[in-house]
């Protein structure tokens, strides 16, 4: 069992991720998808006159800041747009994939965190009517239930809060969070990076073996949303998966590639 | 079993729906809803500078255009914004909606109408570069799967191609074609209108009942999407459905006064 995060960022393409999924089920593997759409998000919110907020947390983390118009725009493209995107290339690809979002049958579970804590221009500022929040528990039964009748889950990280509010939630912690709960023997973290660069943006200081008692170190040299990957690879790790690997997307058979090595592998 | 499509027309809110649902899945009630999400797309598309494109087929039918650009907005809007708010607000009725499209699991397999024959201005013309279809098969493993798991179904109007090509569907079709698939009882086609009316926009003009020998008729008084709801409705009793009611969405408990004979009941 693996999963794979593949992000919605600028210039990743999902012909070759989705040709690589279809040849490894044809090879046996059961693969789950989750996937992002950050960067399509941005594109079409701006297109409706309402650009994207993003705002760093006290603890230094990068987020969007998702009022309710953001958090429907952000369930419009992930759950709509990528996420049917992708379904159409893998059922072309013979794959019957069947897209969700973690709101569906309650598949992601999580707290609404409303108020948010940043620093803005050096200040500490409250942020409230924020729509996002942490995936806390995953219903792998609705997973399980769709791989062993023949479906390939996709799923868009959208989660569910206990009063039913529909949650933007972060796609690498999401991914984390599915492949412990299913126990995966690897979670991939695909991205258009080559993987965790000690010296960023330099493509020649890839970390190729990151131990896990070393992950602090990683956690320094991520920058960016690398940090969150640094940190679902963390959570995952901890929650029994067998090993992360953070690899390139933008190269033919990614998936296989990171498998065969090629990117940072943390175990 | 019943199957009851919801318009995504202007003035239709999905609280008393969403009600009714819940009220009816706790008396035990098999319910599948089927939605549509036009004028939502006409709003984003239009806001998106790519205002819809609506064409008379030769025989008379509305429909929207959609090349490439379209189905993606349209896919966007009805299988992530309609879809996942339904979703949530069913979820915060203590309903455990699952939401999908017709492409998702091959739910809905069609053929491509690339080619369509329209007549504007008063002259016949042919367009091409179309994404539309026709659904002609339902995967009902997929429904019953959900439902026998404790799942309530909503469905968002798109299906996949033999070739895997995703398309836009008309919904009140859908709608009908997942009726005739499920055997269900009835199938409540709900919009911003009472029901047929003899004389459009009378609404005193309501036809309560509209034996199935008497369709053509029906077709004849029925104005604009009205025509396709009655070609829908001769559709499902063909294939077996018990009933079909056309009934007005905008009220309190929708599914259940339609139940009750509000609208016209065509058997």
């Amino acid at each position: 069992m693996i999963v794979v995060k593949v992000g919605g960022g600028e210039g990743i393409g999902f012909g070759a991720l989705t040709e690589d999924v279809a040849a490894l089920a044809q090879q046996g593997s059961q693969l789950v998808l989750v996937h992002g759409g950050s960067h399509e998000t941005n594109v079409i919110s701006t297109a409706l006159g309402k650009p994207p907020h993003f705002v760093t947390s006290v603890s230094g983390y990068e987020s969007r800041f998702t009022d309710r118009e953001t958090l429907e725009i952000f369930a419009m493209v992930v759950a709509g747009k990528v996420n049917k995107l992708l379904v159409e290339q893998l059922q072309q690809k013979g794959v019957n994939a069947v897209g969700l979002s973690g709101a569906d049958g309650r598949l992601l579970e999580g707290k609404r965190k409303e108020v948010l804590k940043i620093v803005e221009d050096g200040k500490r500022k409250v942020l409230r009517g924020d729509w996002s929040g942490m995936p806390e528990r995953v219903n792998t039964g609705l997973i399980t239930l769709l791989l062993q009748n023949g479906y390939s889950p996709v799923i868009a990280p959208l989660a569910i809060s206990d009063a039913g509010e529909l949650l933007n939630v972060d796609a690498d912690r999401v991914a984390a969070m599915v492949a412990t709960a299913l126990r995966a023997d690897t979670l991939i973290l695909l991205s258009n990076v080559p993987g965790l660069l000690a010296k960023f943006p330099d493509p020649n200081s890839l970390v190729r073996q990151l131990p896990r008692n070393r992950l602090e170190d990683g956690l320094q040299a991520a920058q960016g949303r690398m940090k969150k990957k640094i940190l679902g690879a963390s959570e995952a790790l901890d929650g029994g998966v067998g090993k992360v690997i953070i690899a390139d997307a933008r190269v033919a058979s990614p998936i296989s590639k990171a498998l065969a090595g090629e990117g940072t592998v943390i175990q």
